[in-house]
C-alpha cells in the first residue's frame, strides 16, 4: 500500500507527544489493536471441519457483524475462486428475507448466528424463523460475547460457539472471530488478511511512514472538522462497493458524538463512492458545491487483468479510437488521476490517495487496519468516545415500547 | 402515496408566486416535465417484438443512462416474476465486466447501448469490447440523441435506434426511453409506472396536496440549505437500494453548482440509506453529530407479506418473546417509526415522512416524479441552474490528454 497526502498538516510536537500517548494507552484496552497478532488456528481448524458437502453459509447479523464480512468477501468474490457462497441476513424486510431463502439449499447450507450482545432484535427475529424451519443444532454456529444469553441458549442446545472479547467492538471486530469465521469457512484466506493488518500495525508502533502519516492525516481532519466535515472515500474498483459501507459504519458511528467535555455535537459524515460510475453522479457536487468535503481515492495498482479494449474503428465514431488498445486497467486508472488532477486544480479541496497492491487478502487487511487506526487517532483529536453509541439506544427503547403495547393489546 | 413534513415553513405569497411562474416557464423548455403523458406505444410494441428466447438484456450505460432503470428494475425484482434480467454495464473496472460477462449466455442476450451524447468513455469502451465478440446488428438497440455520432453509426450498420429527446437530461430520463425501454424489455410495467407519475404531476399543477407539500418542503431545504446542507433519504426496504442510488445522482449533481448570479459553490448533500440496516451504521451520526442533516424517512405501507416471526420461546432468551407472532413488515413498520420518533424528541433535527402503498410500479412512479419536482423546486430556490453538470468537464479534458500522450508515446 502506498498513501499520500496532497495537503500539509503537521502537528506540534507537544501535541503530537501527548495523541500518541493516549493511543498507546487505549491499545490497553481497546481490543481491536491486538487482533492482528491473534492465534487463528482454533477457526481454521473449524473451516476445515465443515462438512464438504455445506455450499452456502448463511449470516445473520447486522451492522458490526455483518459489514466487514461482507466487505473482505464481496472484495474477493470476483477473482478468488471461494469454496462457498455467503448469504448476509441483515434485514427484517420480509421481501428480502424470502427473496434469499429462495436461493439458498438449506439442506447444504450452514448458518451462522451473530451477535454481540446476543439480543440484537434483526437477529434474533430472523433466527427464531429460520430456526423454526430447521431446529438441528449442528446447522448452526454462534458467535457471541461469553456468557451473553443467546451464548447460554447455545449452549443448553448443544450449538457450537464462538466467543467475541468485550474489549473488542462491533464496528472494530472484521479483524476477530466475527469477520474471521464467516470468511475462513468461505475459503478467504484470513492468514493473509492478518498480515496485511499487521504490516500496517508495525509500521505504525515502530516508527514507519504510516505513523507520520496516519497522524497528520487525522490532525488535518481534526483541526478542520467543522470546514470540511464530510470525508468523502473514492474507490476506483466495483469490488470495494462493499468495503465503502464498511467505512461509513466505522467512520460515522465512531466520530459523530457528543464532545466528552463539552458535550457539543460534533461529527464527521463519510460518504462512499465507486468511480468511475460516481464520476456521473456525485462528482459534479464535489467540483462545484459548497467546500465541505474532503476527498480520498483509492486505487488498486494492478488489477492482474488484461483485458483490453479492441483495435476497431467504428464509422462517425473515430474519435473514440483513443481508446483502442489501452487495457481496462489502465483506463481506469487514468480515469482517477484524471479526477484527481481536475479536483487539485480547485486549489480548496482536500484530497490524498490510497494505492493498494492488488485485490487480495493482504491488500485489504492493510486497508482495514489503516482506517481502524485513522478513525482512533481522529477521534482522540476532536475529543469524543471512539468506541461507544449512545445514540442508538432511544430508538431501540421506544421499539421495546410498541412491541410491548402491541402485546398487550393482543 | 403520503407525504408528511414534521416542520413548519411557509413562502410569502410573492415568492411563493414567483416560484410558480419560474416552474411554469421551465415547464416549457425542460422535457421530463411531460415525460408522464408520452405516448408509449412504440417502446412496448417493440418490448414485445423482441425474440422470445431472448433471456437477459446487457445494458451498457453509466450514470443518468442506468441509475434510472436500476433503481426501478431493482426494486420490482423480489416481488413481480419478471421475464428477462437486466445486467447493467457502468463501469470500465475489468474485474467488473468479466464477472458480469461470465453470467450472461451471448446467444440469449440483447445487448442495449444508452449514451445521451454517444461518446460516453466507459459506454464505448464496453460496447467495443462486447461488439468485437459479436457485431450482428441484430443483437444490438440504441439509445441516444436524434443524429449524435452513435446515432449515425448505428444507422449505418443497420442496428434499431431509439431517441432520447435533447431536452430531457440524463438525470431526469428515468420517465423516458432511456428507462422505459431498458424496463419494457425485462417486463416491468411501464404504463402503470407512467400512471403513478401522471397522478403527482397532476396534484402538483392542479392545486392537489402535492403542491402545498413540496413548495414548502422546498421551501425549507433551501432557507435552511447553508446549516441542513446534508439531506438523508432513509428508506426502509432492501428494495430500494437503487432507489437511493438515483436520488444521490438526481440530488447532488442537480444542486450542488455555483449559483446563477454570484457564482458562490452551494449544494445539498444527498445521502441514501436503507433501514433498518443503517440504524446499525449512520443513526449514531445523526442523533448525536454536527445538526447539518435533515431526514426523510420512505415506508412502505402494504408489503403484501404474511412472513411472521414464529411463536417460540428460547431458554435464557425469553425477552425476545416479545417479537412472537409479530409480522416482519409490521416489525420494520415499528422500527422506522421508532427511530422518527426517537430523531423528533432531539427536537432540532428537521424530519419528514414519504409513505408509499407498496412495492409496484405505480408506487415508484409517484416517487420519482415527487423527487423531480422537489429537485426543480430547490433548484430554482437556491438559484442554480439545476440541469447542466459543468464541473464534470474538467476531469474528462484530462483524461483525453492523458489518452493522447498515451497514443503518441505508443
Amino acid at each position: 500500500m502506498k498513501s499520500k497526502l496532497k495537503f500539509e498538516e503537521h502537528l506540534l510536537s507537544k501535541e503530537r507527544k501527548s495523541l500518541l500517548e493516549k493511543i498507546a494507552k487505549e491499545q490497553e484496552e481497546i481490543g481491536y489493536y491486538k487482533l492482528p497478532d491473534q492465534d487463528t488456528s482454533a477457526i481454521v481448524e473449524y473451516a476445515q471441519s465443515l462438512d464438504k458437502s455445506i455450499e452456502t453459509v448463511a449470516v445473520i447479523g447486522i451492522g458490526g457483524s455483518s459489514l466487514g464480512a461482507k466487505a473482505v468477501y464481496e472484495f474477493l468474490k470476483p477473482v478468488k475462486k471461494l469454496q462457498r457462497r455467503l448469504y448476509f441476513f441483515e434485514s427484517t424486510d420480509p421481501i428480502n428475507i424470502e427473496s434469499q431463502l429462495e436461493k439458498i439449499d438449506m439442506e447444504k447450507c450452514h448458518v451462522l448466528v451473530i451477535s454481540k450482545s446476543g439480543t440484537t432484535v434483526e437477529t434474533m427475529a430472523i433466527f427464531k424463523y429460520i430456526y423454526s424451519l430447521d431446529s438441528s443444532s449442528e446447522r448452526y454456529t454462534f458467535i457471541s460475547e461469553d456468557g451473553s444469553k443467546l451464548d447460554k441458549f447455545a449452549k443448553s442446545v448443544g450449538i457450537n460457539r464462538f466467543h467475541l472479547q468485550e474489549s473488542v467492538g462491533g464496528r472494530f471486530s472484521v479483524l476477530s472471530v466475527v469477520g474471521l469465521l464467516p470468511l475462513a469457512l468461505s475459503g478467504v484466506d484470513i492468514v493473509a488478511l492478518l498480515r496485511g493488518a499487521a504490516k500496517i500495525k508495525e509500521s505504525f508502533f515502530n516508527d514507519g511512514y504510516i505513523k507520520e502519516l496516519l497522524v497528520n492525516k487525522a490532525s488535518f481532519y481534526a483541526k478542520n472538522h467543522a470546514i470540511y466535515n464530510i470525508n468523502c472515500l473514492f474507490a476506483y474498483s466495483e469490488t470495494m462497493r462493499y468495503f465503502i459501507q464498511w467505512y461509513v459504519q466505522l467512520w460515522g458511528e465512531s466520530l459523530g458524538k457528543k464532545q466528552r467535555n463539552s458535550a457539543f455535537n460534533v461529527g464527521l459524515t463519510p460518504i462512499g463512492l465507486i468511480g468511475p460510475k460516481d464520476q456521473h453522479s456525485f462528482l459534479q457536487l464535489i467540483m462545484e458545491g459548497t467546500r465541505d468535503k474532503s476527498i480520498t481515492f483509492i486505487e488498486i495498482a494492478d488489477f492482474q487483468n488484461e483485458l483490453e479494449i479492441p483495435d476497431i474503428s467504428l464509422e462517425y465514431l473515430e474519435e473514440m479510437d483513443l481508446l483502442n488498445g489501452v487495457k481496462f486497467s489502465e483506463l481506469i486508472s487514468m480515469q482517477s488521476q484524471s479526477v484527481l488532477e481536475a479536483l487539485l486544480e480547485e486549489g480548496d479541496i482536500p484530497i490524498d490517495e490510497i494505492i493498494i497492491d492488488r485485490v487480495d487478502e493482504a491488500s485489504m487487511g492493510e486497508l482495514i487496519y489503516y482506517y481502524e487506526l485513522l478513525t482512533s487517532l481522529v477521534g482522540e483529536l476532536i475529543d469524543v468516545n471512539t468506541y461507544d453509541q449512545p445514540g442508538v439506544e432511544a430508538g431501540k427503547i421506544i421499539l421495546k415500547e410498541k412491541l410491548q403495547q402491541r402485546k398487550k393489546s393482543d
